[in-house]
């Protein structure tokens, strides 16, 4: 039997004691806590990701406005903006949406973020701090993944994950090693991926590609960890062949209704956190 | 027959490099490129640290200052020190040596080194940006077993790392996932050390026991990249059994010799690395 992992409780719980906080919150101080989702220049993507949150907030009691920003502008003064915006004592968190125009210099724009604003954790100072093994937020996607291993399966020590990114791979490994795991770190220009996923305890896999990981990677004792949102002609897909490993597997996440949605949550909850810190 | 890999070469090149570029800086400058060695309270392990960057520094052109601080002063006005050092046009890079008193906030102190001057990589800016594949330096034991592994056996793409500290594994793995090795990272709590070790390609041991690495870790295809530095009463041993490896893996560095020489020299690399980019 193949446990299906369910997040729903765990989601449900977080939204509840956000709501309890956002409201405590707005009696406190007269307005709601405030996130501001950055877009430069007019991307679809950093739209939809912009509005998604727009939409969340509203559940939870968390006012989100959208700021466009002109790419023309240049780099510096979009810096400033950003800075100007860090420097906003009634803006309480931000978030720089990708895609970022190429031209301009990503890194510089994000240092401008103060790191006690930084929901996504994607400044270099939140980054480093991880590595120190003293942070205070975590990108979502490498805390959601790590909250499901570490409140399902607390035991499982030896992990493989297959995305090296620094939203996803870098940062959830020295998650897991700071808690005892053992981490393999893998990607495309893994050889033996197969070899390096079947021997681990559990696979995160994190790939863009629909039906990815399949019987050949995983053993019956794998928990499988599926970060994939491929839209395909069926819906939404992960990047496991969720119908051929379900039966098989130990354990697996569903696409969707899994990680993407314990991540959604959890900018909200680096919110609190970070305003909890400055506070 | 196993290479006994010499660093030698690549060390005597570097500082050639470094004594060019440090007499070049004196003539256009009227002084030294200039390090400031920091070490809190008395520690004697801190001391040895400095004086031997102040001999190094001697041998290259580069002033390097070792200055006391009085743990008694305290967390802020320590702090207000470090800032200074770091506004001080005059000071080029700034190390804080370890141990650090344990009452004093350890991260908090490094954060008040400015990034550019930041030699040792120990900033939580500096750290992060290697996640983010942007980084200026690196920590220079990290570095300097890249270097090996990159010089020696470029084709070497799966490597186990038993260490997993900021100085050391976590910088290293993002730097060897960053030029697609596919990354082990191992430590005191793995399961089954052995095999993670000797299915890789290359295993680098930074444990801190003399003769920990044995046969039994490795095959007759391993590359062994010894950090160890232990003082044992027949000198300097590092964490390989050497003597048992030697004529059995394929590789392995020398200690005293291997990856200790390279580092010690690392960073006054990063200090020209830094220097360059703030020029």
């Amino acid at each position: 039997m193949t446990k299906i992992i369910s997040v729903d409780e765990t989601v449900n719980g977080i939204r509840e004691d956000l709501k309890e906080w956002s409201s405590k919150f707005l009696s406190v101080h007269g307005r709601m806590p405030s996130l501001v989702s950055i877009i430069i220049g007019d991307s679809k993507e950093a739209d939809v990701y912009a509005q998604s949150k727009v939409r969340s907030g509203r559940r939870i009691g968390v006012e989100v406005t959208a700021r466009n920003i002109d790419p023309d502008l240049g780099q510096k003064k979009i810096e400033d903006e950003i800075r100007k915006l860090s420097d906003d004592s009634r803006i309480d968190g931000i978030i720089l949406e990708n895609p970022v125009p190429k031209e301009l210099n990503y890194i510089s724009l994000l240092s401008c973020i103060s790191p006690l604003k930084d929901v996504d954790c994607m400044t270099p100072y939140n980054q480093g701090l991880i590595s120190m093994k003293s942070q205070i937020v975590l990108p979502a996607t490498a805390a959601a993944v790590d909250q499901i291993l570490k409140e399902n399966f607390p035991e499982v020590r030896d992990v493989a994950i297959i995305n090296r990114s620094v939203v996803v791979g870098k940062p959830l490994s020295m998650i897991l090693l700071n808690r005892d795991c053992t981490v393999t770190v893998c990607h495309s220009k893994t050889r033996d991926l197969r070899k390096k996923c079947a021997s681990a305890e559990a696979v995160v896999v994190a790939v863009g590609h629909e039906n990815f990981l399949t019987r050949d990677y995983v053993t019956d004792n794998s928990v499988v960890i599926d970060v994939g949102i491929n839209s395909t002609q069926n819906g939404i897909k992960g990047d496991a062949d969720f119908d051929s490993l379900n039966g098989f597997v130990r354990a697996i996440t569903p696409v969707p209704g899994g990680v993407g949605k314990l991540t959604s949550i959890k900018i909200f909850q680096n919110l609190k956190l970070l305003m909890d810190r400055s506070a």
